[in-house]
């Protein structure tokens, strides 16, 4: 799946799924940043909805599960809804939240949602460009043009809880065997910039006393981080996947390293603890070379708790799938929403954790069991 | 300095010192890989000349020393022996050997002096290619048409001695404070491209346990080579200057890494028996990767032995000059022309050690002294 977020084949797709809904009776809305919702009215027409979904735009050349399942499970579970003829109190709306995969078509991630919940980043979104130039603006002028028929609907309108539900994203579920992840929150990260000055030379004719090697010394920071971070609970998330050497050439000693650290944690204090040393752990293996470590950017640990995660579980055991209390290791929407809402997020498994990735999978069976859990949700909420 | 092999620039070089040459009535010739060759007579017109020079090409904005510095030191000879009304039994030529810069211009360095030891490589020579896809057959037929006054001389015609002046480019004579080295051959050399191929993976749900992290190995394999290179004698030349990571994503799990091994020694045997061990090494500290190693090319050792170095120690040492004997680090013309004639090189210090440069420098009287100690060396040759 090749699906880009603003892009005529993401309006394809939101069309495929509107002459679904108006096949159905249900009413849709598009808001000022391209965020797409479908409603199934409930007995009082004054009470604030509640939301499930996620997101339809893909990584390039992505997976075909990532996003659009839980767009697609709450959408099932509209018409399982009115196939069995119960009636909600509230009214219960699918969400399809805009270009939420970051580093894709836009750098910035889950700009729907970020915006949704805050209207007061829209116009910095709206001048974000992608790689041809476009601004979010224009991309989102496009795309409204693509769908005329729906009516504008209003950012930050209230939601009365927001359910995700998602494939996992990562091994855990199928490594242990379980169908149903109630998510229990989004990790904390912290990014670092690493930069290590040596002095470029003569491959041949500088002596080992005279040099400053920079790819020696990374090599040393990054063999002593691994082992500071090395973790037989299987909790830590430490990755140093970029880097980049000047000048990069076979005869001349490199002259400077730069690298990444992608740290994430559900322990802030561990996160903050941890992460506060890695300056001091480079230093000691800098050698003749210096080293600078930058946070880049901090993302604070999300929990989900209470009526959303509980209800979850409690359906979920109830039905009688193999359930496991999970956190999330990668980002959602659903961060965001937590912010104004109860809310909380199902994860299904994926084979081997494999996503971003044309190769991902998920069975029929975990992924109907994820759309079944995510019906009793619904409902209960929907009644309260 | 920025004097890539057979452009206008070089010819223009070229040219100013055909005019000094022709000034002082000696005669020049160019072969058909593009050396010249200027000629001071001697009393013997049968005997085989005492060639002595180097190159004129420069790496991109390279320093104003590597190479022009034993051409013009030669020339200098020629005229300070009119000067001194001193007549020799062989002619004494000139030589500047072309397209010395190899990963320049042209990937392949050394071509003049390789061609005129060895005319069979001329063809495979000529189909080399730049950037802009000229041949060096056709670099050549232009850069010839710019210097139409020039004869054709013979590849591979006898030559009795060869030495060749060039600054160190390294920081040895400069930190011991010798003004001038006796090479005593050209280091050996072996190179490799490692492999490191791992599983890219999601950097925030990925646990430890099951991650292939190709950065991790990598970094862990070049601090153990480096520490099994570790070398208090300050001989070894142990470098991995070019690294690339895919796919080079922050947060991504890095799954492969490529990179290379640039390693030199004046011990053939300890390159042998230590470049073999690298396989091993990098197994051991493979992880979940896999890792392959492979040898690119290897330079063999050359060793400048007998009458051309011990002329030149002595007449150095003669002159009072703090004088020293020093295996070269770099390759140069003269690890060809070793092979058809007795060799030496005359090494001057060069600040810091740092060539192919924009900073390269030299001392006036470092520059003098290497082409006083030449003009004994050329007469002593010359007259034997």
């Amino acid at each position: 799946v090749h699906r880009l977020a603003y892009t005529d084949v993401e309006a394809e797709a939101r069309r495929l799924l509107l002459d679904w809904a108006y096949a159905r009776g249900y009413t849709a809305a598009l808001d000022d940043i391209g965020n797409m919702f479908i409603r199934r009215p409930g007995g009082d027409a004054a009470a604030a909805p509640v939301l499930s979904g996620s997101h339809m735009d893909s990584q390039p050349k992505g997976g075909k599960y990532d996003g659009i399942y839980g767009v697609l499970a709450a959408f099932e579970v509209l018409e399982a809804l009115d196939d069995a003829g119960i009636r909600t109190k509230r009214p219960i709306e699918v969400a399809v939240w805009a270009a939420e995969e970051g580093g894709s078509r836009y750098l910035q991630g889950c700009m729907g949602s970020q915006v949704y919940v805050d209207p007061g980043k829209l116009e910095s979104m709206q001048r974000n460009v992608d790689a041809q130039g476009v601004s979010v603006a224009d991309a989102v002028r496009a795309f409204r043009a693509k769908l005329p028929d729906l009516p504008k609907r209003a950012l930050n309108a209230p939601v009365s809880h927001f359910i995700e539900g998602h494939i996992e994203q990562g091994p855990i579920l199928q490594a242990t065997g379980n169908t149903i992840g109630v998510v229990t929150g989004i990790q904390g990260a912290r990014y670092f910039q690493v930069d290590v000055v040596g002095d470029a030379a003569h491959a041949g004719t500088t002596p080992p006393s005279q040099r400053k090697d920079a790819v020696k010394a990374a090599a040393a920071m990054i063999t002593a981080l691994h082992q500071m971070m090395q973790d037989d609970s299987d909790v830590v998330r430490f990755t140093i996947g970029h880097l980049d050497v000047t000048p990069n050439a076979m005869a001349v000693v490199p002259g400077q390293v730069g690298f990444t650290i992608d740290f994430r944690h559900p322990d802030e204090a561990f996160l903050t603890r941890m992460g506060d040393l890695f300056q001091a752990v480079c230093d000691e293996h800098a050698g003749p070379c210096s080293v600078k470590v930058t946070q880049v950017r901090r993302g604070a640990l999300i929990k989900f708790e209470g009526l959303v995660p509980d209800t979850i579980h409690d359906a979920s055991t109830r039905l009688g799938y193999r359930t496991m209390r999970i956190m999330s290791g990668a980002g959602h929407d659903a961060r965001y929403l937590a912010g104004v809402c109860p809310t909380g997020m199902i994860f299904v498994p994926c084979d081997k954790g494999i996503s971003h990735n044309e190769v991902e999978a998920a069975t029929p069976a975990d992924l109907a069991a994820g759309a079944r859990v995510l019906a009793e949700v619904l409902v209960a909420l929907a009644q309260s």
